[in-house]
């Protein structure tokens, strides 16, 4: 509809995940009346990204080096293994400030309606840094999802044997929420994990 | 949070209009995992617009020569102007292909509380194009909200005297919708502006 170049980048706007073709039509806009300058800065943050960011090698987790900030910081307990779905489920985590171990991301979940098994995750990768001993505990924290529950259940049988300890994050009501509002699976497990206090 | 560059990224993707943190991230995301040619589509897409796309000069609508597309082509009638507030305005005139007449596009509407004020929009080009006297309709487009509706009373009367036919697009019941639904103003719009059908 719009004239050639117009176009093209509310064409490839769209394409970007939670971007709709009016969210497209109106960032394209946006950039259209703004500064040359603001437009640069897009630009080039996009190309440094993809010049300069990769993968850490041990972890899996963004970095912009052949190890991640986190495994490269010699303070971080190397023992404990958190494992987690993507890079930003890390940065949730080092937000809390309760985790001073390392993580190990696996780049999804198990899901075979999307086809995606074990081996299209960062799996062997884990084991290989298992197989050095050094590790006492793994901490499971993919989403509390279906994906994210068979990812774990399988990961948890998979280290049975190897003897390190594994562990689950706790499932539970959200602090700050309401009861009420709850749903009942969430409930169930608030229950199945309720806790003696001690006054 | 992140490591530089992916950070850099994430904080600019949210400074475009309807995305926030999150989708920021998740876009971030996307993209880093995505091939390098979709994010030098991207990037070109990017460059290209700033480079090529400029105003019309006669309509302000966007184009990539002194004229636009419709400002351009013979066939369009030139004795008809409607006037929207925004180039995607345009474009969804265009879309009924009720209007073969040109456009004029005022950058924006009247808006006291954001200090837009007629000087701010393109109703002085607007006057010199209907100067040259062969323009006989000024279609008024503008949205039917508080500031579309002003920016139409002070464009009509502006325009009273110079001896052009001054139109208004009519307000009603969108098709399709439900007479339930519409809001009270809608519906008195629609009492008010009733046709005598001849059947």
């Amino acid at each position: 509809m719009y004239e050639g170049a117009v176009q093209d980048l509310i064409d490839e706007l769209g394409r970007l995940p939670g971007v709709g073709p009016k969210g497209a039509q109106r960032i394209a806009f946006h950039l259209l009346q703004a500064d040359s300058d603001d437009v640069t800065r897009l630009v080039t943050a996009l190309t440094e990204v993809k010049a300069k960011v990769r993968f850490c090698d041990l972890c899996g987790n963004v970095a912009q080096a052949e190890r991640c900030r986190i495994c490269a910081d010699p303070r971080r307990d190397q023992t404990a293994i958190c494992v987690v779905e993507e890079p930003k489920d890390v940065v949730a985590i080092e937000r809390t400030r309760e985790f001073r171990g390392t993580y190990h991301v696996l780049g999804g979940a198990i899901s075979p309606i999307d086809g995606i098994g074990p081996d299209d995750l960062r799996v062997r990768e884990l084991m290989t840094r298992l197989a050095s001993g050094d590790v006492q505990e793994v901490i499971i924290a993919t989403d509390p999802n279906l994906e994210g529950e068979a990812t774990a259940t399988y990961l948890s049988r998979l280290l049975r044997d190897i003897g390190v300890t594994v562990t689950r994050l706790a499932s539970g009501l959200p602090v700050g929420g309401d009861l009420e509002y709850a749903d009942e699976v969430t409930l169930g497990r608030a229950f199945e994990g309720r806790r003696r206090v001690d006054a």
